[in-house]
């Protein structure tokens, strides 16, 4: 459940904001249709509350296709499979690029065959886990994603080297009435970005957020950064990030631990990430509209419990960046002005003009 | 990972222990098979150190059975399937029974699919995660398994009501030359039956266990006890417990919510429990032996990392339990003399004779 504070802020209207983005990858030299995907990807992230996952990265990903890291006119595909079973090569395409040609393959076989296991290998950082299941979600299926996330900050429990990301996962299923629910994790208890603003603004962060070099609980958020962050849980969390980093990555051969490139800092290094999606098709196992109704009434079981003193709603996984989502898609994305200004020189340089709609901010 | 300290113990060797417990169940009217089953699978959990799913689970599956709660008599059977897709109804026989008879049919269609999902509905508690999916592992699959917990233990985050188990689930994968990595998680901090034994012995409960019933973390052991279990990871766990009981459960119209029945206090109810295997055929990806010279090297890797001052070595998920259960099957499996004393006099009243190393106990 994110949660971000602004200073001075610009909005722009959903349709605008993708189809910036998307002008941006396009003069990275994507085509049209993955160019609009990235875009559409990213500005969902935002729209939906989860800014850390948005265009605030659009820099990191054009930079890194620039210099090489990833190639803009990489077209996926099917190399290996069995049935619902298939290996896809992203060739080093955009993380997105390859996760959305991953989801469209494990929708078809899933129709056909009831479920489907689609690994993914030579990707990168695929975004949010959730914006692929949810599209497993939305055809009637339940969807599982796992992937290995593209940088080393947690150690193996009991250790103080950062050889393990805290690889995130995604799980999504339909309702008929409601959003979708959707578990979208990474297994720290924090995300690192968090670890470093608190550094920049010289704040102290609380005890179960990371491990400093020699392994203990600490506040200091510059020590930190220099540390390792806290498994979600204790040695569960490390578990399950290890779990996931096999089933994603070592399953089909992509990079693990000293071969994995970092995401923010090295953009000539080729990641090859690895994903792993499973989806079932409801109606495979019973009748997709009644699970659906169970869904909404185990939902509403759950809204419904008593609560905390100083609790004024109970939510499922996923509601509150649904509501976000539905809330920004009307009235428009809050955004920071420092993003909107580093897109805005991102584009001087590229040649592409930023909505009218920038205009507005307090900056101009 | 299990820690328990014993008083008085009694060792019985793997054998005759699992040799016990067949002829216990098979005096409450189980077949051979499935007798053997339920024995094997509850000393491999003691074996492996996790007694709190071994035979001192036995009296209970048996009041069970005889109560009318589980019918050792049942055959579980697929009764809708598309490909490497189907449902099985459990019949309402012991969960080990459903899950082995799915565990089957996962394999057979993985072997064919190259990955296979089998939803159990009309089960029980089917003991440890880990017994089901180190089976795929042993095939050379990477096995998945989801299921739901037949007890209300753990509120929906910020409320204060038990409307969720600690659904555990499990995930393993095999290695070239060490044990599988075995991933088999509850999704709360600490089990249950840790703080109930902690409200017996008058003992303070870490603050981190559970909340009291009003919703704040307690130290107070039997506060704790008549209130709920805290996730593991906060709302993380929240959300995990809750996708693992749609996925195992609401999928398939197995019990939710308040339709569940407690395990432990009424034997004469049906449980309706619902699991879920995703298993998949390593070689539908990659060469099995390449990935599990890569399992080799990142378990390696991992171990290797630099640890904190105290601790003496790094482990990987299942790794504590491999090396207790190769150790108890060669040396014999240490019990509580009061575990065994229990089931010495639950085969008196069924007429089924203690095997004779129950008579090196210190209580005889």
């Amino acid at each position: 459940m994110a949660d971000y504070t602004f200073g001075s802020v610009v909005t722009l209207a959903f349709d605008d904001a993708v189809d910036w983005q998307a002008r941006l990858f396009r003069a990275a030299g994507m085509n049209d249709e993955d160019a609009r995907l990235s875009g559409h990807h990213l500005v969902v992230a935002d729209a939906r509350g989860v800014y850390s996952h948005g265009i605030m990265r659009t820099p990191t990903y054009i930079e890194k296709i620039t210099e090489g890291g990833i190639d803009p006119a990489a077209r996926p595909e099917v190399v290996r499979g069995k049935g619902p079973t298939v290996l896809v090569d992203g060739h080093n395409a955009m993380g997105q690029v390859a996760a959305q040609f991953a989801t469209d393959r494990a929708i078809e076989l899933a129709k056909e065959f009831g479920s489907s296991t689609v690994s993914v290998t030579g990707s990168n950082h695929l975004g949010t886990a959730a914006y692929w299941v949810e599209q497993a979600a939305a055809a009637d299926m339940v969807g599982f994603c796992w992937t290995i996330n593209g940088n080393n900050i947690m150690a193996p429990w009991g250790g103080i080297d950062a050889r393990l990301g805290n690889n995130p996962f995604g799980i999504s299923a339909p309702c008929l009435t409601r959003p979708a629910v959707t578990l979208d994790m990474a297994t720290s208890v924090a995300a690192r970005g968090k670890i470093a603003m608190a550094m920049r603004t010289g704040s102290p962060i609380p005890e179960d957020w990371a491990y400093d070099k020699d392994g203990h609980p600490t506040t200091d958020a510059e020590a930190g950064f220099h540390g390792t962050v806290q498994p979600s849980g204790g040695y569960k969390g490390y578990g399950l990030t290890f779990m996931n980093a096999i089933v994603s990555a070592l399953l089909n051969g992509s990079a693990f631990g000293d071969d994995i490139g970092d995401f923010f800092e090295n953009p000539t290094q080729v990641q090859n990430t690895g994903h792993l999606l499973q989806f079932i098709d409801i109606d495979a196992i019973d009748d997709a509209e009644q699970f659906k109704t169970r869904m909404d009434a185990a939902v509403a079981y759950l809204k419904e419990s008593p609560r905390r003193d100083e609790v004024e709603e109970i939510f499922v996984p996923g509601e509150i960046e649904a509501r976000k989502y539905e809330s920004q898609l009307a009235a428009g994305i809050e955004y920071p002005t420092e993003v909107i200004d580093e897109l805005i020189a991102l584009g001087d340089s590229l040649g592409v003009a930023a909505p009218t709609s920038t205009n507005q901010g307090a900056h101009r």
